[in-house]
């Protein structure tokens, strides 16, 4: 029984600004730490499941609603929540693509993008990212002309990301999907980054999928996701079964196929709608995150030697940075190495980024103050000039 | 905002014994409750993620020592957590099951089972339960050849489960394994209302896949459950990927396809794992659990009328019964109808079976103290004669 004896209580999000690239906007709301902590048993949600038994059609809690206001809320037909976006990926990858077909995926996308072509023995094709790290309109059309030259048939899948996850930058998804539809690809649009965080509109968007993610931007426990779709994409992304057992005849009524007839029984999903009203209040919130972002990459860009590898100015409070000119230098007489910016920052209740590093690295400014916003540049200063770093 | 506002705090474990046939076992255990609410936000366990950068290799929390010995546990080589046992059902078929393959399920499988299948475009062919709702092993060889006639190969996988859902009813495993061996056929065993509920091991059982639900018997948060393997289908259900951008060359290290790279990043997890050592400690309580399910059984049996339809003696403490002959008789005439008897349990402290059902129901008592199975039991005996039914 060594493991459990091991479990100490997490308390970085109460002894220190976290700056880690992918928790930030995944932190609980206190509305939906009180509504797990009710409902945390297992299959705690289907207690008043009724006919005809699937979660996105209980009453109480609200979870129906909840399906037909997320919807809404992104400017698309129907939605569903799934364990995690990687699991929406591979529900439409699943619908669309079967062995040996091509599908086009974003150069910087993620790779649970690739994986979930590959679980279903498809074959990527990539978007390449241009000089200044973006994936763009004439890129895909490119692109998907030379996978009609090599596979004799459109991608069955087009990915974009709005905001991708190595350098935060913002991409033309209006561009690309209506390159793509004169393809008739259909546009799945990668919105961990986005959908919780910022405003998205999936239809002003021009996009057949939305997929989010509850435990990195919604505020919600892992693992929990959402896969929104059009009206024409729902129909098969969203079918429902027609499997009828050969001997029985048994059928499963109005399950689907994709989520296997239910996903987020208990703590996530309730987790994700309890933290939803907040959530849909900060996403119109985004500039005042963007101004604290700045306070810090501005700090950051100002210590002599600092690279901003994000585009700039910033589009979004994910970002990369290159100090290798500065915070590298100094590690390299350092006796505690690299590990003398994480050791400095822990000192100073700042923490999310990888220990050691200090070349090229991303944090992510969400969700806290200008007051903390200001510290941490501060902090960052200071660090800089008590290791000999000029600052402009 | 209405939904959130209509989230009411759930008390049905701290008010009432509940007899709720799926969520008995996955109630949190305190040591769960208290990992859940230290690691709810999102990606919690991710703040000691190192190379390689898999869930699985996580010392702190101990994941990865917690994986070894829930392999371990289950008598098998190696074992990953997943979102749900139905993700473990889509894991193995995505694996082995392609477009137009044969799979054979026991016709008394859940319908997730079928839905798994479905998803990856294979075709079910049932096997047969007995008259005395069983899956036998010769019904399996029968099907097998069966398979074979039709396909001209055998099914590309076997799913059994040892206790099913409609009548917690013992399947024997080892006996259909050995069969499915014969021909073969990789045999995934179906442990939900087994695994974290009584001792299992899957090397003494001959299976290749022992598949578990975290969230049914495992005391832990949805969605969760536990996929192991021996070491020869290991390397196949837990193949890494061999993706590589075209264009990038990027590659994704030991990231599993099947999983898609990480799988249960926060609560679940952390709630499974606290909850382990319990768990691991509860299943060799199995027989007093039987004991308790006993005194319950034997007092519907002797109210007149009424059927207990799962095999008896009792395996497991889900059991099905008919009351049409009793309790049923009486909603026919009593001014709230079937809702006669829900209301009167209610009134009693009892839930968790469907308001209104005075037919066919389940019921579940595992978890329950001897004092309670007696107070349950008498409650029922107490509403059957209230209401004019002998009691034997």
């Amino acid at each position: 029984m060594k493991c459990a004896a091991n479990i100490d209580a997490r308390m970085v999000e109460e002894t220190a600004i976290n700056l880690d690239p992918i928790q930030v906007a995944g932190r609980l709301t206190p509305e939906a730490m009180k509504a797990v902590i009710a409902w945390g048993d297992g299959y705690s949600v289907c207690d008043n499941c009724r006919k005809p038994f699937r979660l996105d059609y209980i009453q109480n809690p609200p979870l129906k609603e909840f399906h037909v206001e997320l919807a809404e809320w992104l400017g698309m037909a129907q939605a569903r929540t799934v364990p995690g976006a990687r699991r929406a990926f591979q529900q439409v990858a699943g619908t669309y693509v079967e062995k040996g077909d091509p599908v086009l995926i974003g150069a910087l996308a993620h790779y649970t993008s690739y994986l979930s072509v590959e679980i279903c023995r498809g074959i990527v094709r990539e978007i390449p990212k241009t000089a200044d790290n973006h994936i763009t309109p004439d890129d895909a059309a490119n692109r998907i002309e030379d996978v009609i030259r090599e596979f004799g048939t459109a991608p069955k899948l087009l990915y974009i990301d709005h905001v991708d996850y190595q350098f935060g930058n913002m991409h033309d998804v209006r561009g690309v999907a209506k390159v793509a539809h004169q393809y008739d690809v259909p546009v799945l649009y990668n919105g961990v980054y986005t959908v919780g965080v910022m405003p998205v509109n999936g239809k002003d968007l021009g996009v057949d999928f939305v997929v989010g993610s509850g435990h990195k931007s919604m505020a919600a426990p892992a693992p929990s996701g959402v896969l929104a779709a059009t009206e024409e994409r729902a129909e098969e992304v969203f079918r429902t079964t027609q499997m009828t057992g050969d001997l029985t005849g048994r059928k499963f009524g109005i399950k689907e196929v994709g989520i296997i007839g239910c996903s987020l029984m208990g703590a996530p999903i309730v987790g994700m709608l309890a933290s939803f009203p907040k959530v849909k209040a900060r996403v119109e919130q985004f500039d005042s995150e963007m101004a604290n972002s700045k306070i810090i990459v501005d700090a950051l860009k100002s210590i002599e030697g600092t690279k901003i590898l994000s585009e700039y100015p910033r589009k979004h409070t994910l970002t990369r940075v290159d100090t290798s000119g500065s915070f590298d230098v100094v590690a390299q007489t350092h006796k505690k190495r690299g590990f003398f910016l994480s050791s400095a920052l822990g000192k100073k209740g700042i923490t999310g980024i990888i220990p050691g590093a200090t070349k090229v690295w991303k944090f992510n400014t969400y969700g806290m103050t200008k007051k903390q916003a200001e510290y941490v540049a501060e902090t960052y200063l200071g660090i800089a000039e008590e290791n000999g770093l000029r600052v402009a």
